[in-house]
């Protein structure tokens, strides 16, 4: 994992949680991480298919557009 | 923003990307933010509705799954 948990913490907190429990944090965090992965690796792909070796913001963003389809 | 952006640019890199501009990890990082919140908006409902204070991993896990439909 490469998200830290204190972060994702703090989001359900903003999020109105009284007490928010170790393993929902983690969860939390898994579930970003995953989406994290699955766009990043659709933006990787845009990416090469547009003969470039950096991933650029509008890779990123057209593979979040993929992903709410 | 509470997520930090270096382990958002680990995230890309570990998905084939040989190079990164920093607005595509902000832009990543900015998505998975978004996301969190929603999630976590859900979970604090549905903990609530349950009549608890605490919001545990079920409440992300089945938060997880509305947002999936």
């Amino acid at each position: 994992m490469e998200l830290p948990i204190a972060p994702i913490g703090r989001i359900i907190k903003n999020a109105g949680a009284e007490r928010v429990s170790d393993d929902a944090r983690e969860a939390l965090a898994e579930a970003l991480e995953e989406r994290g992965e699955k766009i990043a690796e659709e933006a990787v792909k845009l990416a090469k298919h547009a003969g470039r070796k950096t991933v650029k913001k509008d890779d990123i963003k057209l593979a979040v557009k993929r992903m709410e389809l």
